[in-house]
């Protein structure tokens, strides 16, 4: 059953949109008083209301008028975007570290604060000790949150159980998650997260990774993504390199936490072929240029430099040497735990000087690439109908607000879902 | 009649605290299973719970127990602390400036925009145009947003009128609106805050300004605070000097956009002991040297930064070098639209690493101190009931997530205004 939806002030679609490198906003296709059409999860049309509603008179298509739905009576002009993509989140988790956060306002590094027992470290066991419930009902509130945000595909990383055991019981809570949340979900296995105290060493507890843990998600369809952050500290590139070899072998697609503080992870991510690499806080022109010439998504985490009080990944530059840019949250409790994906993305772009139209596509179709997703992230014949609609006249207005204007409705799949 | 309003898991009292110079948390009193009595407008009394529950019921106080209050039932944990004080906004105009905002993003100054008829002027006509219902509705919903957020004092400049007739009118309209809104206004006339383009020159501008404005808003009680923008594109230091101190000797107290983009205002309020010197993002440590010296608070406007991209005032060094440091949102609709003063203030902090207790003396008792108000920003006898109460457990959740986390309730003189 096809219901044509509208109309709206404008639609931005984010249609045709180059995959990568730099965007100008007259790039941007705008509709004014626009409509969209949607049947079976999908978008059968979107354009002109006046041409749309002639069509759905035709064809006998259900008429949804905006100002006679629930909570937008009264909303004034709606401008419709594609839901936003946010591809690198870790929301998957119980407890705070809020005494951390005190703690690196008072001075010490945030690898200081992991040598002292906090940390993911501190983040696993309060994650591990959570019931299926209590996480599954911390994990539904901030896919709440996003929802209310205008996010609409949201990746969600395991990492906090860290152990064979543990990081199986994380990826089943993010499936069950997956199928009550009205949003799409993207589960990545982020097991190398950092090395847990009690394996005998990183390599026994990457082996022991590889045997037990990789083949029974990949049995149990639990993911399709491997993820590992590289960092001295962490997951040196020469320890992860065989790892992450072998579960590209396996049949895992990769995504990599690299460049945070040391470079080392984009080479790496370009070396393997991985989707994309994310954070790149570190990374250097050379590094970016080999991410680009192997088709690499650059994925820049603004909410950890908010948090961390660090500066932002190079986006500008990441840009400009013809790199896919996406923007992603990192929701995470340790050094982004503002979980505001919108916000974040402008606060980079005022920062990088990057265009409406290159942050729109970090937030949507270029965020589904470093996802893998097809068909997701702009408002076009065929592609998923998930759309936002904010209170404005004009969409420039969205990013302008810097966060501050949320989502009056939003539709996942075609279906209302606030 | 006194209320007793409680137990809230913490209170955070911020009491105590010094007037100027960096803070230790350990400086901060948090009081575990707290309650606070109020009456008249002001707190009575803040302690342990139990034993203010004791003497309530000597004294035949009544009892707000939070768990039967409207809202709050099921919210969990509290934390209790003062109202935020907005010590810098230019809330009162009307349009927005979201085509700026692209422009600026597509690289263009705000310097280039503002010589493009972009800018102040566009707000200007826009605000001149809008009838006072108009100007009231927006400036109400922005007090409702920043009472969501937890603000509870507001200064609110004019400036979008630039001509004794709209100056007047605007901050007319801005007394109307104290009034009428639950948080307490404070109304500032920033009627130089760039020379309107009709004036003969800016210094007969500044003339007419002290001879038929300045008397006027005096007489009919429309502010006691003069501000200037000092910059050499709006009004540079030698011009702004005569202005500023004719309008102290008139008995206005001083406050200046000083250092946005070049320094020299900084010196000029300390020479002319301006109540405060509001930017700082180009002031070197002499001239926060001399800010400290003069009793100067020093504020810093992080919005600004993150609106248009650029770094942040050196709100670290002004502390080390003695300064009183507040932070205000400056919301305005060109260059600090979202207006989210807890965020901003939070992401500053993380920035330039400034401790917990440094944080929220900036946004309560130093920022009172910015406006000259006496007995607010704390929680003390006799001292303001003014609250806000967080879901939270630990009080160091609430800068931790970065303006995620919103009261749960808030009170204003007393009175439950959220």
């Amino acid at each position: 059953m096809t219901r044509l939806i509208g109309p709206f002030a404008q639609a931005l679609t984010l249609r045709g949109l180059a995959a990568r490198g730099p965007l100008r906003d007259e790039a941007l296709e705008v509709i004014p008083e626009a409509g969209v059409a949607v049947g079976g999860g999908r978008v059968v049309a979107v354009g002109p209301w006046a041409a749309l509603a002639a069509r759905a008179a035709a064809a006998g298509w259900a008429v949804e008028r905006v100002e006679e739905q629930p909570a937008l009576a009264g909303a004034g002009p709606l401008v419709l975007t594609p839901g936003l993509v946010d591809a690198h989140t870790h929301l998957c988790f119980a407890g705070d570290r809020a005494r951390d956060y005190a703690h690196r306002l008072s001075g010490l590094t945030y690898q200081e604060i992991a040598a002292r027992g906090g940390g993911i470290q501190d983040t696993a066991r309060a994650t591990r000790a959570a019931s299926d419930d209590e996480l599954a009902a911390l994990n539904a509130a901030r896919l709440r949150a996003h929802l209310a945000r205008g996010v609409t595909t949201v990746e969600v990383k395991s990492g906090y159980g860290l152990s064979v055991a543990h990081e199986l019981r994380q990826l089943r809570v993010i499936r069950e998650l997956g199928r009550r949340a009205p949003q799409r979900l993207v589960s990545t296995c982020l097991a190398a997260h950092v090395p847990p105290p009690e394996a005998a060493s990183p390599r026994d507890y990457l082996d022991e990774c590889l045997r037990d843990l990789l083949p029974r998600a990949r049995a149990e369809g639990l993911s399709g993504r491997v993820d590992a952050f590289i960092e001295p500290k962490a997951f040196p590139v020469d320890l992860a390199r065989p790892y992450l070899a072998a579960a590209r072998v396996m049949g895992f697609e990769l995504t990599l936490h690299a460049d945070q503080f040391e470079a080392g992870g984009a080479r790496l991510a370009a070396e393997l072929g991985a989707r994309s690499a994310d954070h790149l806080e570190a990374s250097t022109r050379a590094d970016l240029e080999a991410l680009s010439a192997a088709g690499v998504v650059a994925v820049a985490l603004p909410g950890a430099s908010l948090g961390l009080g660090c500066g932002y990944a190079p986006a500008r530059l990441a840009l400009d040497v013809g790199c896919a840019l996406a923007v992603a949250s990192d929701w995470n409790p340790g050094s982004a735990p503002m979980g505001d994906l919108l916000l974040q993305a402008s606060v980079l772009g005022a920062a990088q000087r990057l265009s409406g139209a290159e942050v729109w596509a970090a937030l949507t179709t270029r965020a589904a690439a470093a996802l893998g997703l097809e068909g997701v992230g702009a408002l076009d014949e065929g592609w998923a109908a998930d759309l936002a609609a904010y209170p404005a006249r004009d969409y420039r207005e969205v990013l302008y607000y810097q966060g501050a204007l949320r989502p009056a409705a939003v539709w996942c799949a075609g279906a209302r879902a606030l």
